[in-house]
This record gives structure tokens, sequence and C-alpha cells, in this order.
């Protein structure tokens, strides 16, 4: 697996730059990376804010000295001794939650270990997963008087509005966007209105990120996917296929020339087997083709993949020419979900401006 | 990731008594479980022999004292220093190839090191993805005799009938078998009508393996994947439900009762983005729940998964009842398919008869 500083860093750098005129904190999600390397050249402080989805990464990142952490997963009351535990060691480690039931598993665990623990309120921004309604005062009102009188910290509100995934145009995003900051301020004035504090409004993803018209009410947003890029993202838009910085390094290994396939050492392995683009307008296959340089092949594709295979093929219907590939030759292929793909690795070769691997960065994989 | 010990050796037990009744060796495929507390159970002997799809586990299971080698994917000259390496270590690892470009980048490194590297031609069972076409004798003695004349060991022929992934009628695998068998036999019979050694004829896939109805002309069958089963082999046909030994482990982190969700802890990222069943008869989504102790709830699936959530509910138009599962109640989802969903994990929580973790067996990842 390949990264491209470069853009990796012109990504970053775009984001910062459009989160700091929209006026709100920006916290990288380290779920697509989780890497210390990348987290450090994402986050806007040597110790946070960040996001994290598992546990590990919250103990590998806290080790690693991030202070400012919250685990984006409804927590489940078997989680609380290791939150407990990487709390210990120094770091904020935040959890979020959407239902009574969990708030008391939460107050019933601070009142015994005595640790007063940071808890945001999960709301619902468009009907995609989890979260409380953001109408619904009373519910977030309960939950938030629970977590008060069992002297958890009442640290706010989370919206994700990964509807968002679903769109392609920048209207129909930046109106997503504008339902997801419109929903997280409601929520936020319930919770004040029942006289509770909610310090942090947090809302976030890739694509309301890139179109969000603007972030009046909300205190920081959430972001990881962009840092990478990949062909979903490029699919909806919120990104060009230029600035994809991941790619998976290829060897061909045969032909069947009556086919018009090429067979190389890429399978689903390692591009993942997310097929995403599969439900937008251009299907990539398993991945864009690119020469050893990073530049797309017109319309070449990995058509199919099995274990440790791609079948790299045109495009359906292309009028391009297949490339002349010997056996041996070398290809970049670009992925369809940085996340998926980035997880069937334990390490990015890193590559510098004249796309020389000049480093290896770790990764963390795993609970 | 959980691992039902005695339902592994259930299957590996059936395989083995069935591969001996027809009078072929059998070659464990170790792509799915990467990991020598399973091949020790696999093999037929303590060396091997075995079949693997990375050079890293061809490193990692010759460390563990495995001889008996075959590394699965058509070789690129770039691998082959790699490939003498393990061998140095005592290994003998063969690799496989489809073209004469392959045969001289092997016969030029033969020649240059000494070393005189064993070979099997992949030959085309199905038109499923690379291989020399069986009845193209001029091919095959053009390669094996490159092979021969530089040195290299010719030691026979190698064959994948992977279009049976697509059957799901018993008649039709036994023929698709046949099919593999007879291929197999013509191939061999090419090359030693050229006067080539052939000493080897190896076939296999788990559903050609579970049905083929004789292997006549065969030396040894191949097979990984049945060792775990999985929803997509059930779907086939080549296992049932209860044979399946692996599982992941879930917790209740909320519900949506509106819209009859369980949401766990349990996304892509746990389950693979795998959704072969998708095409098979009866869609599993991303896998199917069953209760802690293993026992499938009635129409129970996991409908839709995100990064680090699974969305539960019940299949599209059941009737059954969705169960009332709790905040941190435990559930385990079964795989659509095992290789993909083992990648995603590092270790085996291995259950005793009594459904108790009794040991934890490491696995490897990557290349």
């Amino acid at each position: 697996m390949l990264l491209d500083e470069g853009r990796l860093e012109a990504n970053l750098a775009r984001m910062k730059a459009r989160l700091a005129g929209l006026g709100v904190a920006f916290r990288p999600h380290l779920k697509t990376a989780k890497s210390l390397d990348v987290a450090r050249r994402a986050m806007t402080g040597a110790s946070g804010p960040a996001m994290v989805s598992t546990l590990r990464e919250a103990a590998y990142f806290a080790q690693g000295g991030v202070r400012d952490l919250i685990y984006g997963v409804g927590i489940a009351p078997q989680k609380l001794g290791r939150v407990g535990a990487i709390r210990r060691h120094g770091a904020d480690l935040a959890v979020i939650l959407d239902s009574v039931a969990q708030a008391e598993a939460v107050a019933a665990w601070v009142r015994a270990s005595g640790d007063p623990l940071p808890v945001l309120i999960e709301v619902d921004a468009d009907g995609h997963r989890s979260g409380v309604a953001p109408e619904d005062a009373d519910g977030l009102a309960a939950i938030g008087r629970t977590l008060v009188a069992g002297g958890a910290t009442l640290r706010g509100v989370l919206l994700h509005a990964g509807d968002s995934y679903g769109l392609s145009d920048p209207q129909a995003i930046a109106d997503a966007a504008e339902a997801e900051r419109a929903a997280a301020a409601r929520a936020a004035g319930h919770l004040r209105a029942a006289g509770l504090p909610c310090p942090v409004v947090s809302v976030g993803s890739t694509p309301t990120a890139r179109f969000a018209r603007h972030l009046d009410g909300v205190t920081e947003m959430r972001a990881g996917v962009f840092m990478f890029g990949d062909l979903f993202q490029a699919g909806i838009g919120s990104c060009v296929v230029g600035d994809i910085a991941l790619s998976v390094l290829a060897t061909v290994i045969g032909h069947r020339r009556a086919e018009g396939w090429i067979i190389v050492d890429a399978g689903w392995m390692a591009l993942s087997r997310d097929r995403g683009t599969a439900r937008q307008a251009v299907d990539q296959g398993y991945g864009l083709v690119c020469d050893r340089a990073g530049r797309p092949y017109p319309d070449l594709i990995v058509r199919d993949a099995n274990q440790e295979h791609g079948i790299v093929a045109l495009r359906a219907g292309s009028p391009a020419a297949l490339p002349e590939l010997a056996v041996g030759a070398r290809l970049r292929i670009l992925p369809n979900h940085a996340c998926a793909t980035g997880a069937q690795h334990d390490r990015y070769h890193v590559l510098d401006a004249a796309g020389r691997p000049h480093a290896t960065w770790p990764r963390i994989n795993g609970w």
C-alpha cells in the first residue's frame, strides 16, 4: 500500500483552511488512517482533538500522546472498564450513547469508579443509523439528567450525516450539511433549555465538511476519509481522482488475451471487498488502474477480484485500447474506499514528491 | 472472532475421510486459516503437504516446520528472490505459472541461483481466471521444455475449478469436478506425450472436493474454506449452517425500534465487506445472527453495515418476531465468507465443546 505524502498534505491543508474559515474546531477521525504519523499531520494540536472508532485506536493514540479523544461508537457497558483504564493513563477519552439504558450503565460505573466520564449524546441527523431524534426534547433531557445525576460529565451532542454518502450533487450535500447543523443546534438547544450543559456540538462527515455553507451553533467538525480520498468520495464529488493519496502496488502475473484480461497479484485481500462505486454513476469495479507513476489508464479497472488475483480489463463498452503490459509490469490501483483498503494492510509505504518510497509508517487494525 | 474447535475438527475429519476414499492426497489450502494451529490439525503430516496464497504465508508456515508447500498465485519474476530465500531455509516451496514468459524468467533465475526450483504449470479448468487451456498441447509443451531446459524441476499441473462457486446443485458441482479432473488428466497427458515429467496432478476447490464422484488421474486435492465453512458455502450446498465453525462476537449497543433495527458493534470491519450471498438464493446480508451459544435466530441477519456498526434486522418479509435484546446483550454472527472475515482479525478465540474460550490461536495477514 502506497501513500502519496504530497496529496495527503494538500488534502489536510485544504480541510483545515476550510474549517478555520467556517469558524469551527477540527476533530480528525482517525479510523481511516489508524496511524500516529498521519494523526500528527492531521491534528491541529499535538494532543488532539481526534476521534476514534475502536478502543484499540483509543489506546494506541493515547499512548502516542493524543489526549482529547472521543470513541465514536455507542458505548456498551462491558467496555467501560477499558475506557477507564485508558483514561487513568492520562487521556481525556469521551464516550457516546443514545439511550437511558446506556446512561444508567454509565452512571453506575461513574459511581463505582469515581471517574466523572465525559459523555456526548448521539443525535440522529438523517435516519441513517443511531441517535436520539433531535426534536425529542424529553428523551434528550432524560438521558442528560441520568448522566448528570450519576456524576458523569455531560459534554454535549454528536451527530454524523451518514446519508450524505448517498448524494453526488454539491447543492444536495450542502443541504444535508445544513440539516445536520440544524439538528445539532436543535438538540443542543433542548438540552440547554432543560438546564443541562452542552459545551460541545459536534458534527461530521467528509461530504458535509466539504460542502457545508455555514456552521452556526456548531463547535467542531469531524472528518476522516478526506485525508486519503478514494473513488467513492470522487463519485460523491467531495474530492477528484487526482486528490487520492492511497493506492495499492500490483504486479502483472499473466494474461488472457482472448478475454481482454490482464491478471495481477492484487485481489480483494489487498483492495478490500468494498464495491461502493457499484451504486454510483461510474462503477470503478474493485479499483481504477494507474501506471507506476500514478497516472490512470483510460477506462482500465479491476473488473473482478479473487482473494489474491485481480482481473484487470477495460470498462464495459470502452473505446480505449488495452495497454500492453508484460508479466512483471507494475501498476497502482486506486481504491474504492480508503477505510476498507487501508484495513487490509499493516503499514504505509510513503512516497515523496518524485514518487519514491522514503518512509514506512505503521498502522494498527483490530479491536 | 470465535472458532468452534469441535466443528473445525469435524469438518477436517469428514474431508480427510472423503479424499482418502477417493484415493488422492490432501493438500489443505491455508489461505483461509493462516494459522499454524489450524494447519497442524488440517495437514495429513507434520511437514505438509499444504498450499499458500502469499509468500508471507509461505515463510510463516515454513518457519513452523511445513516443508511441502505450493505458492498458488502465478509467479512474478520479482518474487523469485524471496522464494529462493524461503527454500534455502529448508522448505520445498514450489511455484506455478502459465506462460513461456514466466518460464523464461524462472529458467534465468534457476541458472543464476543454481536452485532447481519446482514448478507446476497452471491449467485452466473452466475459464474462471488463469491457466493454459488443457487442450493446448503445444503451449503446455513449450512451457515445460523451457523449464526443463533451464534446469527447473517440472513437477506437474495444477487446476482450480473456480466457477464451481457459482453453482448450488450437487449434480452440477459433481459435473464441474469431473470437468476439472478431465482437464487435469488431459493436460498431464499432453506433457507426458511430449516426453516431459508430470508426477503431480493437483486439482481443488471446496465444492468440487465435496462432490467429486471419482478422481482418476489426479494425485492430490486442495481445499481450504471447508475447514471453517461459511454462509456462501452453505448456499452452494458444500456445507450446512450447523457446520460453520467461525463467528464474530458482537454486542448490542442500541435500538431503533420504529425501524425494527438492533444496532451492534460489529460492522464491515469485523465481518468484512463480502456480500457473496447477495448473488445466491438466500441473501444473508452481512451475516446470520445467532445467540451467544451459536443458535441462529430465525431470519435475523445483519441487514446493513458501516465500519464499526451493524444494523441487525429481520430478513425482508419474514414472519418471525424480532427478539428482545437489551443493550449489552451478546450475539454471534456467522460470516458470508470465512476467508474474508478471517482476514479482518489477528487471532482466533477458540471455543471448547461447552462454548467456552479455552485458547487463543494467532493468525497472520498481509504479504
